[in-house]
């Protein structure tokens, strides 16, 4: 293999000779042989639109000449555009080193004869600055794309919830039948929840604006010029098109990553939902109120077995995300001091989730449009169930209804509808079990 | 033992004579035979003020007589004021009926002659509403007491920031030597944490003002009157002066336990800061530059020995917390269809979680007041330290400075300040290395 | 209130003149004003064992005379006995530091006169052996009571599978109808499982039994005579009568949590369990293929609602344990250098997770003695689902096994049982579909 | 791009006219569009040895024709040496059906022409009975060769326990001085927990060598003929080299996974001991009693940072193993009835902890050989540290050493050995200071 030599204050290094990246890439690749999980793209994504806004502040203040600037630039957009996909480690150490030198040594190589990695590309740059800013904009781009997908999943629904607004149905509490609502209201109730979690994941963002871009190595700006601390960012608004702000306490902004708990606390109440809600729509699709769509063969011998693959799938998703969160909350509580060493890994974590969230919402928006409700079975169990019998409280009172029941049980009789219906007449039992009335949140006093 | 009988419908029961409660409490106990936790007193005194809202409202629309409305009203106030202590574990199933029978038979017991437990007591509810209802309720108050101790908290570490804005020190990251900052700096980042921890706590009850009371079963409102629905989340307001409001899905927020996921994923951040600042804390201790107050003996054979107890239990409660999320949200994923069924492990949690962070930061804000800075340490390892002279990097440039330290560890010395000032001359020196020109967000151009 | 005065090295300080305790309780008390768990009851009864051990050790080779050493080991036996409450925070730090000096000083109290609680009581002890000895000890006692309760468990639903070994069912992957088996083997599964937790319980003792006793401060034995080092744990195995050992490297031993770690870990299984086979049972309810008893009323207003509340409190149960063994692993992956600061938490969690276990065990196998098959559901259910088809496929071959079904659902039909002993033969079908013939291990080749 | 068509119950289905696979992962790929994580390749090797035992036992019995049997076979081996990449989601839903189907698909296919891929290639097996199967062979694989990389760590660290024997330091409790011990000492601890990790490691393996191979859907073996049943786990035996036998109950086998959840709760302890030590080491760097080896550049700005990179990975490894451990414990608890319908998400979990654990435990034995000691800085720490004076109480008593104490501060002197030497005599001195007296476990009464 033809190699080339490079050089670092550990001492010399031979690296291929046609890699596009240098010294210290080769060297943390070495460090960090750890299978599995990658930078995430849309990490490195981010990184190069700081980079750029690093550049443009420094270009504009005749800090780096415009030929330097404007070959860095237009590396930058390269790899923000490309989703160059990162061979390094999601787990390596270092705070995000090896992923910051990795960009500028990849940039420095796109962006050709004369310039320099570090005094160039990172100028006026820490990774404790321009990491956990990037973290922040890819974030930000994360929740944009989800909330986009949660919206959609939130339509589905809604659209179910129309569409079973007829069919009356016994609730279940406790997993035991409760009293009659519909189940049109059942899917209203999992469309609301998803919109909240719009909600949100959009309401999330904020918590991720403030930028500790300029602060270089603790949050103090050594190194930097101040015209450029105080420029850095705008340009960084410009290039990313988000609304960010320089924190006013840039100490704090390095050293602590208490909003990526709080952001990742609040996925999680998502992922809550998912769990919770797909595992309604499988006990649903197990009683037989609705059916899901098949989308592929559940047994080898029995031909019609359709099994809800796309629920469970979303449920795994769910636990994953859970997973993510508690290893953000660990990386996060763990940090020391002036920096958060386990970064690269609480970036890797949050970022995962919002990419599994995404494509959770969108298999099961997808997998949403094809539920169907069993109505003749959801009417089978509506009339044989004597809990409807409460929906007649407040007219005929709690003793008459007990005697109704106690005698349609000693009748050994399964049409528990028809029975009231002989009792009560019929004009009366339809009009209290319309789903109308069920859903009339609470009856007029007479 | 004295006993009385009294009847459900399973069958009879006996009851301790003098017993305040009744046949479905007494099952209740027999059936939780579970050491450890009792449910929390702030939700029993939540769900009697919800009572008394019910009760109040039953009474405007005379759907209770006056006399019985006002003896519960009046049972209601005794066991909010007393903060009755419940023997009844926290892990109770039956998602929380246990809890609102056991009310209603201590309110009917107070309230005397007449007053029945299911019929007056609990008159147009259901567990389903006003158990979850409650449970926002005893929220919010735990979230108010706790923000004030958090910002009381903030204002100690305030105080220390104040205290030490004038001693420079050398930043760590990853536990090793980086650029200097000032020993105020590192406290000010803590207190703003804290800040955003107060913030955070403050905006949580956003999440937790809408309320499904009035829906009874399953959100529909079943079996309670229009009229009553509308007015009892009015009383309720009044009663808790909390600015509670009735969900416009009443099914959905019956189903849903996700707002609860998210204000303890919303906790857990307060707790991650809690875990990471004590522990920096401790590194400071360790390495001497701050000294924390003796509150206790550390060991009986080293009697100077000053260990960092109460930080410790500080962060032992961070541990606690984050375990108590988890419990959260594994209660509210767990739910099934109509009603969250692990409501009373979750509201265990979640309000002990509040307690908690409350105790941490009464007893941390206590501790900071005692803390105080080692000055002639941190002067001793700041004068020797070779990281100084990257605060003159904008000054004498790179190459200067790193012969300087090449120089200096050749005549192996150890006063690296004293060997600039000879080199750069005193004024420069002194003023470049000023806490004010250290926390100066970077240089002037020149 | 009247007081005494007690001195240490912080200075003096003022105490009930009653207390049992002294000075360094006083200032614990104080230190960790922290609402809820209190420290184990179980804990303290097995730290009086253990100071009992030491007691006898020292009045062996004389280094305490045998006045004194029979006064301190008297008032440990009655510590031990009495079950003692602290009032003391099972969240405090220091180590134990607290709870050993609290045991100390009230076992001086109680030994009377001129015993000293330092130089006595504790003599050639630290918090840093005895605590951690003690929690092992605790810990082991904990298990042998786990594991009997997990014992009348499996018998339960041993008994249980006996009982429902004559009934066909269909059974369920991914909760739908998949191929026949007998309810028994159902409960034979639950047993089965519960039997591998028991025998895990068991084994899980060897992981407790090495102790690091007169290792004192960090495992040097420093201040201790090596004759005491050599037979303290002698006298520990006569005291508490469990198999313990030294640890050969005792420093390692005083450093080294993962012991508790693996225990919980183990423990975690047990519950993994009990939630699987809960929700389980859940299910099998909710499908009527049994009857959970009633133990209490579901609902006021549907008076035959009987929810699995048994169930969701075992549930709860098992989330718990789950939360605890999140904060046994943290607690032992926090520890720094020569011992585990935050083993005060630990001991708390692992040993509340043994408690819980067991009365999750009890409240469990009470409750399955009254669960009932409900037969005739059984029977509804397997006589008329396609899927019992799948029990002739070695003898018809799918394709007419195919064709079958197809011509069934043409017909339009529900018992399907019926149709294929039309088709089959009733003897033929009888045979195939009998209790032996499903559950015997596949067919024998013709 | 051209096509074929293929055709499943579902209907028909175009797939790319040289995809090796079928409709089936045709189908599975579109279903679960998931982002990052692929199916174990070690899960789909070890699941090809399944399918090679399976198809050996069809043929030896005559089930299969031996042309059939041979060709598929050779086609197992092939996906068993080859670790054919996949690219199925690894948190696809269905219980591992796609995952199985799409290796009989494979294997099919590359078998030639007339192999079947259900009716041959899957003949007498079931995804509930080789999925788990061959889950349970991968973890065996897993940890044996998890078990030779602790082991190479537990050596590493030996060597530094010997290298470093002769060093006295002193200890550190709750991060502040304790009593001295050695620098042997200490590594020591470290090898000794790490050599309890290969113990637990290698233990592990018998949780997991019971399997339901055989059971077929649930367990009772249905569709398979007996003598195929109770051959085919022999065959595996032969085929792998692994102590596999069948499960006696083979209904439990397929429905409960709480074997996994115990094996990864023991992983656990590993990763916990890795957090511990990992951050011990960092603290040991931080405080100069030992430099890390320079892996790479910690700083653009300071040249000589050297930052524990490797811990850092280490430890993120850590906190990984443990989320995976939460997803093991998730996935397991919420299996439903028969089988574990989370068993993919699950499998991937437990297999990517042994591999990050081999890698962790690679990363860190290769990094413990650059460890040095700063010999200067244990001994400057160690003379100047009055902690010394606890080594002398079993000669000169506590009073006498607490005096010393005091007047050696009242001096304001720093080199309290000196001082010792002074008062108590140079002979004395260095034996009770020397290494061998330090760990000496205690002393010899006089």
């Amino acid at each position: 293999m033809n190699t080339r030599t490079e050089k670092d204050f550990l001492g010399e290094k031979q690296i291929p000779a046609d890699a596009p990246w240098g010294i210290h890439t080769a060297r943390a690749l070495e460090n960090f042989p750890i299978p599995g999980s990658p930078v995430p793209v849309l990490l490195v994504s981010a990184l190069a639109q700081v980079k750029k806004a690093c550049a443009l502040a420094n270009k504009e203040l005749g800090l780096l000449s415009s030929e330097k600037a404007d070959a860095i630039i237009s590396a930058c957009e390269a790899f923000q555009v490309s989703g160059f996909k990162f061979r390094l480690s999601a787990l390596q150490g270092g705070a995000g080193t090896s992923t910051n030198m990795m960009l500028n040594e990849l940039i420095a190589n796109k962006a050709g004869n004369g310039i320099h990695a570090i005094e160039d590309v990172n100028l006026h740059q820490s990774t404790n600055d321009v990491y956990p800013t990037a973290v922040k904009v890819a974030a930000i781009y994360g929740l944009r794309e989800l909330a986009e997908k949660v919206e959609a999943l939130q339509g589905a629904f809604q659209r179910l919830e129309n569409r079973f607004a007829h069919i009356p149905t016994i609730g279940k509490t406790e997993l035991v039948d409760a009293v009659p609502l519909t189940l049109g209201a059942e899917f209203g109730a999992f469309a609301e929840a998803f919109a909240r979690d719009r909600w949100r994941t959009f309401k999330c963002e904020e918590r991720l604006r403030v930028v500790n871009l300029g602060g270089t190595a603790v949050g103090t700006g050594l190194t930097a010029p101040r015209s450029y601390i105080f420029l850095v960012t705008d340009k960084l608004r410009e290039v990313t098109g988000l609304g960010l702000s320089r924190g006013e306490n840039l100490v704090d902004q390095t050293a602590n990553a208490d909003a990526f708990v709080e952001v990742s606390g609040i996925m999680k109440a998502c992922a809550s939902n998912l769990l919770k809600i797909c595992n309604d729509l499988r006990l649903l699709h197990m009683i037989k109120k609705i059916k899901l769509p098949a989308v592929q063969a559940g047994s080898s011998i029995m031909p019609g077995k359709v099994n809800p693959v796309i629920l469970e799938s979303v449920m795994q998703i769910g636990i994953k995300v859970q997973a993510n969160d508690f290893i953000v909350t660990e990386c996060a509580s763990r940090g020391s001091l002036q920096i958060n060493e386990f970064m690269p890994l609480l970036a890797s974590a949050l970022l995962e989730s919002m990419e599994l969230l995404g494509a959770a919402s969108e298999m099961l928006a997808k997998h949403a449009e094809g539920i169907t409700a069993d109505e003749g079975e959801c009417e089978r169990q509506f009339n044989s169930s004597v809990e409807i019998v409460t929906a007649f409280l407040p007219v005929i009172g709690y003793d008459r209804a007990t005697e109704l029941v106690e005698k349609f049980k000693q009748a050994n009789r399964t049409d528990f509808k028809t029975y009231l219906i002989e009792e009560l007449g019929e004009e009366s039992v339809l009009k209290i079990l319309s789903p109308q009335n069920l859903m009339a949140m609470g009856h007029r006093e007479t």
